[in-house]
């Protein structure tokens, strides 16, 4: 059966399209989850959706699965290939089909890199609000199937937030197609929502339409220092008042993350240990009010003894100094080794307690562990960094996986903030949600998708 | 199997629950939608959600069709209720759980008034960044099941941005509840943005978890007069590229609309009649710095010639008189009598020539129409009133919806921008949606509702 579909496939796109065998190049076989590499039963380039159609019409009619590829940059392993499945990646799909700075939007195909659509905005005089680590790697449809967050999520909102239009093409090859770009559009049910943070499992994104924002004019950088966790949800309550909308981040660095990054990645500090530190990014179209105001802000702050400490940046090279500890995290491999990373989230009246919780159980459990804390906790995100000791085994990561997520689930938090449930956090799924919401999660899978061709093994797939 | 109904509806809920024949109020047989007044087969007003659920339960066993209502506010007649169906109201669901001004949320249920869950907002420092003009009696559950938008979209967005949770009952009486309020969750699929929009046709909203935003401290009000759509649009452009988030409401007046209604309402005019007229909204954190910001921007727009005049409110009371005419539309009926109002979206580069065509059109075809255009042209959406000439009958007014449904198909827009489709624009769903996109909307209702028990013959209900 197996190579009388490859010769269907080869046949039905032709050879320009599909590769196989030693012709899938290394990078197509794993993503950024660090899973084994696992070379797919053939790697499926289209340049159009008309091609994406023809294959999942094929791969349906022979009950062959599919695994949609972006830019294979998630960390939860929804894009990691199959043996048995084909790898479908929408890399050449990158033509930007229209940036409108009147309608603030731009239209363009899934394979458009991040950074590409960005710099298409920027161009426009406008700005696209969706900014990510992987923004040079990562791809648009990637971006919107996982429903990405970022740094900028407390000003802009998750990827479904931009999402004005979207082409995609479900598991038979039937294009489903709303591109009006219409902010405003309640003609029957708003589908496309179904596929945005669907990991690949209803359908294949193709195209999308996502709204652009006007561009500011001026920007500000704060690093602040605080007592304890209390105190920093009282700032961000502070300065969430004081700027409404100009607050554009709110990053916070817990010791543990700060001392640890700042001795292993030498990074020079603006402010000294001690507390949680905060970084502060304000946003606005008045470059002298929006100082005045943030000025106003933290000084009320230390007024009130809501913070210990603060330096607002002089220049935008100082601002980028700043930011230098909380960008370290590049160096995570190096200054720690391999490590566990969590991405959850946390509901903020639990913050204080879960943090303090998690950090003194695993350095009872796990002594010799180091376990660094960062996160956006404006967004309930919190990103937890665990290095075992070098002489731990695998039964110790499960069991530290449990322990963390145990007591995410005890706090009404979420097993997966942004990253998505891919192929490593399926036994967690049910820590987050109900069967009931399990259940009709499957029941969507089973209707749009009734021979479970997409992305099987993957995120809620049975 | 009627009466047997009836009767084991009785024993279910008890008779403070179900009220039938003549104990159903008048109220509870019509929305707003205007359509002949139609007794449910019960009414059934429930205190709590288990209440809902077994309602559900017994309608889902015996195949009896319920109508989900809030406030019945809606004109496309999606509360309307039916003969042979259970009329669901929730307005005995009234409980704001919880408002939680760190977190920036509100827990309710989804019977509480819109006005009431803004009111709470404000008394915890904070604000709803929902407001309709149906504020004083529609409802939440309602107001996110027809995903509202209303004058402040452009800042805040429709009322699916709002939603950080919901409960809601399905057909068959299960309970799915997404309550944790997370602002990031891709645990698996949101299922609950299944439900926003969904006008009652997939599951009964029961409770919700809304966003609260910080309550700006300074408003400008501003009205400005331009020489024709283009420089309404060119002033759009301008004022969003200088306000950012500041601006917060565009509310365009065409002069068919300006004049009619300032001569018919009797509302002094603060700007002569002439071309469209916009009236500015524009919201901030620092009082001056926000008027010197609109001053700056209105300056240069009149410099650069995009408008024609401008008055800068000086005071609340003078910004109220500036909205009085587009407050106006509260006499629609007094000044035109019976009207044919339209509610559609049309993409920004289509709007000159889309709003003229219209205009035209209908005063070539129905020589004494009256059609007056006023709409949110920063979300795409174009509002137009009709007044046909005395002597019209139905197909005149059929004829009037086929011409100007094509000519927003023909324009790439949308025949419902925010009311929904309900019982009156389901002819008119395939202008905007593709038979692929209904045939998916339809699969998704058979898997939730296999026996199609939630509001039939509304929406895309097939």
């Amino acid at each position: 059966m197996t190579e009388s579909f490859t010769q269907r496939l080869l046949d039905t796109l032709g050879p320009d399209l599909v590769a196989l065998g030693d012709d899938i190049a290394e990078r197509y076989q794993s993503d950024w989850a660090g899973l084994p590499r696992t070379r797919p039963l053939a790697l499926v380039r289209p340049r159009n959706t008309e091609q994406v159609s023809a294959l999942m019409a094929l791969c349906h009619a022979e009950g062959v699965p599919v695994v949609p590829q972006g830019g294979r940059t998630g960390i939860s392993g929804a894009a990691h290939p199959r043996a048995d499945a084909v790898a479908l990646s929408l890399e050449r799909m990158t033509r930007i089909e229209a940036v409108d700075g009147e309608a603030a939007q731009i239209v363009a195909e899934a394979g458009v890199v991040l950074e590409a659509a960005q710099s298409a905005a920027r161009d426009a005089g406008m700005m696209l609000g969706i900014d990510i680590g992987s923004r040079g790697s990562c791809q648009l449809g990637g971006v919107i199937a996982t429903n990405a967050g970022g740094n900028t999520v407390i000003r802009y909102g998750m990827a479904r937030d931009h999402v004005l239009g979207l082409e995609v093409v479900l598991a038979d090859g039937t294009v489903i197609r709303d591109m009006l770009g219409l902010i405003k559009n309640n003609a029957g049910l708003d589908v496309k929502q179904l596929f945005i943070g669907s990991e690949g499992l209803l359908g294949v994104i193709t195209r999308c339409v996502l709204r652009l924002q006007p561009a500011p004019v001026a920007s500000e950088t704060a690093l602040c220092a605080a007592a304890d966790t209390d105190a920093v949800i009282a700032l961000l309550v502070h300065v969430r008042a004081a700027l409404g909308p100009q607050l554009s981040g709110f990053e916070v660095m817990w010791p543990s993350f700060y001392t640890c990054m700042s001795e292993g990645a030498g990074v020079a500090l603006a402010l000294p240990a001690g507390g949680p530190h905060v970084l502060i990014e304000a946003t606005g179209f008045a470059a002298t009010a929006l100082r005045e105001t943030v000025e106003q802000a933290l000084g009320e702050a230390l007024e009130q003894g809501i913070l210990t400490d603060a330096v607002l940046a002089k220049s935008v090279q100082e601002g980028r100094r700043l930011w230098a500890i909380r960008e370290s995290v590049a160096e995570f491999s190096t200054v720690l080794g391999p490590i566990v990373p969590f991405d959850v989230s946390i509901p903020l009246h639990q913050m204080s307690q879960t943090v303090a919780a998690l950090e003194a159980g695993i350095a009872a459990r796990w002594p010799g562990a180091r376990a660094l804390t960062y996160g956006h906790i404006g967004d309930n995100n919190l990103h937890l960094v665990v290095a075992l000791p070098e002489s731990s085994d695998t039964l110790a990561e499960t069991a530290l996986k449990t322990f963390v997520y145990d007591a995410i689930r005890d706090c009404g938090g979420s097993v997966s903030a942004e990253h998505g449930i891919g192929a490593i956090k399926r036994a967690y799924l049910s820590h987050t949600r109900s069967e009931a919401e399990i259940a009709l999660m499957r029941a969507v899978k089973a209707t749009l998708d009734p021979k479970a061709i997409l992305n099987p093994g993957k995120s809620f797939a049975g």
